[in-house]
Parts: C-alpha cells; sequence; structure tokens
C-alpha cells in the first residue's frame, strides 16, 4: 500500500453540462463545495450561454476553471465511443479549449487545466496515440486531470504536460483502476462515499467492480477528487467528499 | 463624391467555409493573391480539423487571419435570419472567436480582425443593438470588419473598436449602400469587378441594384475589399480585385 | 359571448420533448391524464430512441400520437424565430412527420394530427404563407391543431385540412387571442388553471395579459386542450386541467 | 468460380448527398444512367430540401428510390465509427427510412430498397448484431442491399428481408471480399472500372487490395452494381458501368 497522498486534496466537479433549455446538474447548489469545475465546451454539452454564464458563476464562489472537451456528440452526451483521426482528437481539443479560454480571457481569469470528458477520457486512459493527440491540443503551461497509471500520465509526462491525479468519489473502477463509462449513472449512498474518498486518499487504492481492490501508483501527483454533478443525489456526494477531503487535508496538512 | 481612400487598400476573403467532407471554395488559389482571410468558426461552416488547416494554410503565404462568426446554423449556412438575444449574440461571439484564437495562440499568431458572416453581418448593418451584442463579444484592441455608415460603425464607434470600412467586390448593394444577402451567389463579369473596385476605391461609391448610386462614408477607414470565395469565377474576380487594388495603391500611395 | 364549444373537450400535451441524456418534463406521469400527445420529432428536441419509446409509451396509456415538428434549432428549443423559404417549411415539415411515421407504422397505429411546434406554431398563426407552407406537408387527411382565429385556420381551410382548434391551459394570451411564446416558462396556480380552461370551454373567451378578454372564434371545430411538459408543476396543471375537462364533459355531453 | 449472376444486373449510385450549401456530387448528370437511387436521409448528409429536390428529381428519370440511413454524424459524413446500442441502431434506421418514406408517400412512389451508408454498411458487414438491429428498423417487405457472404446476408435472411447483392465499380476489396471505407475516395480509370465491372457480373469475382482474388457467394440473389458520387470522375464510372451491365445482361439475358 502506497500511503497517503502528498498534497492538500482538492474536489472538481464537471458544470455546465446543460444544452439550451436543457438543464442536468444543480451547478449553483455544487459550487459552494467544490475547488475546480471542469466547464462543459459544447460538444458533449453545454453552449455558448451556458458556458458564459457558468464561467461567471465559479469566479463568483471562486472556484478554479478547468476545459472539459469531448467527443462531437451531443445525442451521446460524449459518452459513445467514436473513432476519430489524430489531427481531429487534436483539432477538437484546441477548439474547444480556446472557446472557453475566450470566455476566460474576458473575464482576466486564467484557465486552470484540461480534462477531456465521458468517452474521451476512457478513450485517452486505454490508447496512447489518443492521449498523445488530445494533449496535443492543450495550451502551453496548463496541466492536464486524469488517471494515474494510464496512457493519460504516460502521454502528460512524454509531452511536458503537469499531470494531475484524480480520484473518483462516484464512478466505478474495474480491477486495473480504469474507470468504467456509463450513458446512465447510478445514485450512491453518502457512507459509501465518505469510505470510498478516505481510503482512496490515506492509501491510494478503492475497491474495484469485480470485489478485488485497485491501487492507483499516485507518486507526488497533486490530487483531485471527481464528483459528477448528473447522478441522482450528486448534492449529498459532493458534501460528503467535502466533508472526507477536509478530514483529510487536516489530518494530514494541517494549519501551521 | 468624397475621394480617394485614405490609405492602402486590402483585400479580405473568408476562407475555411467547407464542412467535413464537403468542400466550397479554392481557398489553396486564392491566397496567393489576398492579405485578409476571415476564416469561418464552424456555426455557419468549418470544423475543428478545416480550421486547424486553414490557419496554417494562411500564415504560409503571409495571409493575416481574422475570425469569421456567423449564426448557428451549418444547414442554412448562416444565411437565414434567426432571432437571438443579446446576450447570446455575445456569447456566440465569444465562443467562435475564442476558438479560432485557439489555433493562433498554437501557432504564435496575432488575431488580426473579427468579421460577421452572412445574415449576422447584415443584421448587424440593420440594427445598433445586434451590433453592439456582437461587438461586445469582440475581444479588447481588435479590429472589426463592417460597412461605413450602417450601426457596425456606430456600435464599433460607440464600443471604442477600431473600424474597418469594406467595400464588395462582388456582392449587390442597395440603395442605402447596404449589401444584398443571397443564399446561393451568381457569377461576376471580371471588367464589371475591376470597374466596380476602381470606382469604389476613387470615389467611395458604387452602383445600387435600383440603379442609382450609394455613397460610403468612409472618411478616415482604413479599407479592405472584400471577396468571397464561393462565387462561381472565385478565382478571377480575386485576380482582378487584386489588379485594381495594386494599380490604385500605386497611384495613389507609390512606394518612396 | 360565444356559448359552450359544441363537442366532447379533449387534453394534448407534448410528449418527448429530451434530447440524448437531458430530459425535460415527466412524461410517464402525464399520460395517464391526456389524450392526445404531440410528439417532437427531432428538430426542436427528442431523437430517435426517445421518439421509439414515446411512442409505445402512449400506445400503452392509449394515447392518441400527433407529430409535432418544430424549427431546425435544438439550441434554441424551436423557439427561436427563423427565416426559412416556403420550400423548406414543407419539406421539414414532411420529414419530420414522416420520421414520427415510420415509428408509429411499425407499431400499427395511425398518425391521429400534427401540430406545429413553438415559435413555428407562432410564425404560422402570424402569416399566411407560413402556415401554408407548413401545411402543405401534412399527409392527406391529417387533422392540423391549431389556434382559431388565425392564418393557421385559415390555411387548413384553404388547403382542405381538417382544423381541430386548441385552447391553452398554461399559456398566455394577447389581446388578440395569440399564443406568447416564452423560451423559458413559469408556473401556474392550480385554482387559475381550472378557472382559466372552464372559461374557455364555456365562452370561448380567455383573459390576456393587457387586462382584456380575447375571444376565439370555435364555431364547430372540435377542441384540446393543451398543457405543457416543460412547465414547473406541470403535474398539477394537467390533473387540474383533466378534472376541469371532465366537470365540463359530465355537464355538457353526458353519457345516455 | 462461380460464372455468372442469374438476373440482370443493375446500377445503384448514392444520392442528394450535399448538405446546405454545400453540394458533393453532380446527381443531375448521373440519373439517366443509373437504376437505383440510394437517397441520403440527413443524417451522414443531406437535409430536408434537398430530399425533397432528390426525390422529385428521381422520379423524373424513373430511377427507383431506397433509402440511405447513415451514422448521426455529419461532420464525419458517416464515416467515422461509433458504438451505437442496438435500440439506437434500430431507432435511427426507423427514422431516416420513415423521413425519407414521408417525401415518397407524397409523390405516389414506393419505397424500393433500403440500403446502409458508409460505416453503417461497414459495421453490418462485420458484426452481426448490428445487421441485425439496423435491419430491424426496415418496414416489412423492402429489400435491403448488403454484401453477399458477410453478416449482412445472414441477417436479412434470419429476418425474413429479401436481400439484393451489391458489386461494387470503384471501391476497394479485401482478400475476404469486404468493401475498404475510405474518408476520402480517389479516382478510378475507365478501362479498369469496365474490367472490374465484366468480371465481378461474370463469374462473382473480383481483385483484393492484397493482390489475391476474392470471390462473392451470390447464388440467385438479384444484383445491383453500386458506383459512387463523390468519386472524382464519377460521371465516367457510371457510364462505363452502363456499358459494362448493358453488354452483360444483352449477353446473358437478351430480349425475346
Amino acid at each position: 500500500m502506497a500511503g497517503p497522498i502528498r498534497h492538500k486534496a482538492l474536489i472538481n466537479v464537471d458544470m455546465g453540462e446543460g444544452y439550451g433549455n436543457w438543464a442536468i446538474g444543480p451547478d449553483d447548489d455544487l459550487l459552494p463545495f467544490i475547488d475546480h469545475a471542469n466547464i462543459a465546451c459544447g460538444f458533449h454539452a453545454s453552449d455558448p450561454l451556458i458556458m458564459m454564464e457558468t464561467v461567471r458563476n465559479c469566479i463568483k464562489h471562486g472556484v478554479k476553471i478547468g476545459a472539459h472537451p469531448g467527443l462531437p456528440d451531443l445525442q451521446g452526451f460524449g459518452r459513445r465511443e467514436m473513432k476519430l483521426s489524430a489531427d481531429e482528437l487534436t483539432a477538437i481539443t484546441v477548439y474547444q479549449v480556446g472557446a472557453l479560454k475566450g470566455f476566460l480571457d474576458r473575464e482576466g481569469v486564467a484557465l486552470h487545466h484540461v480534462k477531456p470528458h465521458g468517452m474521451l477520457y476512457g478513450m485517452c486512459c486505454r490508447d496512447y496515440e489518443t492521449a498523445k493527440a488530445v494533449f496535443l491540443g492543450i495550451p502551453k503551461g496548463v496541466p492536464v486531470f486524469g488517471l494515474a497509471g494510464t496512457y493519460m500520465e504516460q502521454a502528460a509526462k512524454d509531452l511536458g504536460i503537469e499531470f494531475i491525479a484524480e480520484f473518483y468519489a462516484d464512478v466505478k473502477y474495474d480491477a486495473d483502476g480504469k474507470v468504467v463509462v456509463e450513458r446512465k449513472k447510478g445514485g450512491w449512498k453518502t457512507e459509501d462515499v465518505h469510505t470510498r474518498v478516505t481510503q482512496q486518499l490515506e492509501t491510494c487504492t478503492a475497491p474495484a467492480i469485480d470485489g478485488s481492490t485497485c491501487s492507483f501508483p499516485i507518486n507526488d501527483y497533486r490530487v483531485s477528487i471527481c464528483c459528477h454533478s448528473d447522478v441522482p443525489g450528486c448534492l449529498n456526494v459532493v458534501k460528503t467528499t467535502r466533508e472526507a477531503v477536509d478530514a483529510f487535508n487536516k489530518k494530514y496538512f494541517p494549519d501551521p
């Protein structure tokens, strides 16, 4: 067992994943409890108006903003696998990150990170060429959020991009520590979330869907815990994660 | 009659207006003859891959790059009027300009200007609130291309945005000097283009569709002549415009 | 005052107005209380999977199915005005109605009616050419739902299409009896809904937003009351409308 | 070697594969030379207006009309692999075929066949469950065009759908006789096309990309030769195929 992570833990949530008149998560309710927002960029969800409003709301709550580019598939919410060429993967990343940065530039706020969405995230985990092609679209100096021990980590390293490791509060892992992408997600019990988050922070391991324990090679990486805003009961998941994270931070990184 | 324009004339053309496997103009053939490219940003035409390639091609030919945001209507090529709220107009401009800027930042090239596309351009000419809402989405310090004597000029002035006046080599004017937007365009005779361009540069007037002569209050504005890449015979239109522009520049702004 | 309508009143609700992972109304909760469903056809909302499921759910509840074609604008939920040519209007109607009919044919169920959605409905009310172009896309023998006293009625008459008049339980009227299209709608008090529906059925009049009373030339038309599934508290609106309609039908059309 | 096919050969071409202002093939030039049109249905290409016009043009030339449903991916022209659930595959087929049938019903013309497009065709060839899910969306009594010896044939047989075998005049085969899907296609020499078509009709074999000869189990199936309208020089390909087909038909099925 690898022991606790070596930095204060933080929390990220996907934000702005509505489209036109359709809403998904209770974004406004979650903002007070999180550190990082991954803002959808219009390909798997969101549109310019939602992005403009979401950026402003994040700033109001002091939440740092990352871009959350996805596959070009609104109907499938970016959760259907699509085969794109390497150049297409780079181009859709540049496009989406640039679009979000347009709103940030206007507000005088920096882009904090990039985190691929849904199936694109899963494809980056599983395939080195995909991860590399996507990461080639990230602006210089901007870190990427990803899953340690996957090709995301490897590609970030090879391209000189800072890697911030993620744990998941509300997504299942397989035995290899990879996330299981589901087009529609189920709810979680808060006690399970608390246990799950604390185990990950304290030991860099988690229960896998086959009953085994998977482990994550976090090493010295900074860590952000991901919660989702489209899960039923997500407000409780986020609040519970906040409690678990605050307890962990207080124990291991007490203010002087 | 106002006399000749007070700066060297330049030429702009819309570029990258294909979509996926569909192409429109012979972009590569036109690049050697133009000064400014207005690159489509994915709402009325283009996609991330085409934008990435078009940006590179423009750089290769030393052509300055502007963003060409349009209405969110690929099927209508941005030429069907749509009523958007002021916030939506601002947001679609920020989004599209930001997306293009993503590609420019990557190549280390500055955004030269913004020019609204098609019906959005026409709506900005005719309606002050529309022009203002769109222009609020333009990054600070970036000039806008537009039609002098319309609300585009007024809104640019009120918002402190540099205004660059356009003449059209291949679009018809009405008696008030406003462009007539057509979803499908016709061809032009090269001699007509030469006469038309030269008349505009020398006198700041043009023939209108009702047989009258319209005039443009160009004053001290810099001027860029617009040619279109989706017009049959556009290569000849562009070459002819280049000749007319070079002749004008040589006559009025001879190199020392 | 025109007195009560001359047929049993019925109730229609828009159904299947989600898109991909996004849902809107509590369709399943509403189905037991309604007579007619207007199923979205993929242009302003819905997708093939949602349509397939919605058709099956309607059949299960014995609800008659109509097509609900909209403007090609998912982002604006078909509530942003767009200018389409007459041929385009006809073609988008044929396409959407045909797509829905594909699902109905498969289940061996007839198409009951066509009702244009949102802004397209409003445009049909206000403009004869629009109504005519849309109605030219309706299959022979299929009735259209619309607002009496508008160009919808006129165009249906001229084209030999059966016209079924609508009252609205939850949408505001202007002084001329035209519906006021809002992109986001407010909630209603159930007592207001009951009064409003009963007034319309008993007198063919309704309160207008300017405080006056508007009246509807229902004559001998059949009537269906429209409730919306995307209004907060819509289940209560529908239940209340059902009560008002049942009370009216019992009073004026008692079973022998 | 299997010997010549047992019915008169016919020719099919994809039609209406433009989108909005973008055109692809010279449809009008090809119509006089073909028997069957596969009309795009709006998911990989086409839109309602193009479909309406294409249907009318086909009728004018006496060309039989089939539906050509594709993956929901305009940007990728239906040539990027996407993973859809079985229900989604059925639903997108019902939707697209229904939409086209809307235009045919209006003209009083029957739907002649269904042929999946591009990558969806390839996926049906390679995967039985995909072929079955797609074919479940085909209206009763309508034949499907496909590649003999693949899962398309098997699924058609299992579902009681008439199977019409295709040969390709202008697409490459691999050693197993499967078509090689390319997002952008190259041109063909007319003499190669003539030889290729004649070989396929006379012997039910064709040259494969690895230099071997692949063979097709055509048995007693009716056959339609496919030519593409988006290949450079497609008019010559189609004319040459017509000549080869007419020569074959005259030799083996002379009119009495």
